[in-house]
């Protein structure tokens, strides 16, 4: 197994992508090809161990976050995430990863690799941690504005994706809206409904806002749109809860005590909310293997993607959500 | 100042909504009318003083939280909200409070008072208290699908009421996007910014799902589906924070310590998030004055709520809006 690994990618990139391909690579016992400029990538890789199994891909360009996805990615057929996802085409990799430019790994994956039969719009999948485990909110981004039929879409995908890549047996499946009863929420919503009502994905209706990090459902379909306020508003919540119980509990002689007595317990909570630690967002809908990384991706986010990424391709998640496209009748 | 409660709305109701009524009057001064089932509310009353403040007015019915808005006040004449806005319109009351059915307080409003001169579509206006102060998320769930010129009233509406009710001198005005570049997010956001930045308004341009609850930003405009989501989301987040907070902290003997010695710092960082405690969400958009309160509003979340509707009376909250509508040329 090859993983193509967009080196210049990220926030922190290349070093802590590179870290974490590292780590990678020891644990899980698979091959990367670091994607991009190759003197750089050697010098952040200087000294870590490899036991063979990293090799280089040099390209001269990369796309920065701030640009433009299609016009940078027009300019700069070099840059280092459209080669990634080349690699794939070509054969020499199994899947990407990459902690770069969003909206440009969207395009680069659709525009190399293809859209799924049965598809109108690929979609990214965030994976978000709860207390009843992880939950799969989709689509956090890719697409602003969706019919009926792509939220529905967006369900059988990740319903694939759960059950093959996450272990959730027969996952369920909820439509994130504003009241639980059948006529509640927008047009959008309704209407969707009904193609989640008469399909086999075990739908168990409308969810809220409130549901969301409950675990009360596996998988949350939603429109790009609602789905990226939802994700950066928890990653925004998780943040001010960080700051703010360093604060109150530093503030007070016996809140010192507490959090030096507390820190474990309270940090492990802080994690178990933090999505960064559970590694990226898996693309789906394209035919391969992406895996979307927040730009400020730690090295253990880039290694926890990367597993992600192994398992989908271990897992024939591919083959099994292209039949569950068909016999949806989703297309 | 004449407030009516409405004594029959709520999870609560009638005990927790006195209970608030009756703190709200001794705190405040004011004159409270207690809508609602006479014999039931004396009963919750019983034993409470009220300083010859609090009065009743009988009504046989109550709108059920489950019940369709609409259908149930065409029913219902003599329904608890109906009545109380009633008060409002004839004169004998100055504002209503009301935990019940937020729908059906929406419509009973808008039916029994009418909107406002170049307000479109009446809001909801949630307050969620942050880090660095209240921030107005506009609108919550009264409007699930907006036009641009919508989204832009609710910035002039929401303007009015943060500097006259909230104190906060010349606000700051966001649009929820994903994306803070002005070509960013959905169609009806894209369009909505033109109107912002022509406007008056101290208007920052889009703002994230991070930025809700960083204090960045003093108003937040989006739709009433998003909005409403944003404020289960962040509900569900508060809730599930305490459950995790709690087990964490009790199931290791340390975290017991901590929890002990930590108690007060950590619920006072959790009452900081948690918008029950900071009362309702105000009504903009109607002829007079209005709180919705949560469902399962705490005694003090309505006494809280009584006490915006009496700031929003006493600095005469609907002049400045109805001029701030004109002069923005919402209209």
């Amino acid at each position: 197994m090859n993983v193509a690994v967009d080196a210049m990618g990220g926030d922190y990139a290349p070093e802590l992508v590179v870290q974490g391909a590292v780590d990678a690579v020891s644990e899980l016992g698979i091959n990367i090809i670091l994607v991009g400029h190759e003197k750089r990538v050697a010098e952040a890789l200087n000294g870590h161990p490899t036991g063979g199994r990293i090799s280089f891909h040099h390209c001269e360009d990369v796309i920065r976050m701030e640009e433009s996805p299609l016009k940078a990615l027009r300019k700069k057929k070099d840059a280092s995430i459209r080669v990634a996802f080349d690699l794939v085409k070509s054969g020499r990799a199994d899947a990407v990863v990459s902690a770069g430019n969003s909206g440009a790994t969207l395009a680069a994956a659709v525009m190399t690799l293809g859209r799924m039969k049965g598809v109108d719009r690929p979609a990214i999948a965030g994976i978000l941690p709860t207390e009843g485990g992880p939950v799969v909110l989709i689509d956090v981004g890719a697409n602003v504005d969706c019919r009926p039929s792509h939220l529905f879409q967006f369900g059988v995908m990740a319903n694939a994706f759960a059950s093959s890549c996450l272990g959730i047996n027969n996952p369920t499946v909820g439509l994130l809206s504003i009241g639980e009863e059948e006529g509640k929420g927008n047009e959008q919503v309704r209407l969707a409904r009904e193609l989640f009502a008469k399909s086999d994905l075990n739908f168990i209706g409308n969810v809220e806002g409130r549901d969301i990090l409950s675990g009360k459902v596996n998988i949350i379909v939603c429109d790009g749109f609602v789905g990226n306020v939802v994700l950066k508003l928890t990653e925004g919540t998780v943040a001010a809860m960080r700051r703010v119980i360093e604060r109150e509990l530093m503030g007070s002689f016996l809140g010192r005590d507490a959090l030096m007595l507390g820190q474990n317990a309270i940090y492990k909570f802080i994690r178990r909310l933090d999505y960064e630690e559970h590694g990226g967002a898996p693309l789906l809908g394209i035919n391969g293997v992406g895996m979307i990384c927040h730009g400020g991706s730690s090295a253990k986010a880039i290694k926890n993607a990367i597993h992600i990424a192994v398992q989908y391709v271990n897992n024939r998640v591919l083959e099994k959500m292209t039949l569950q496209l068909k016999t949806s009748k989703a297309c």
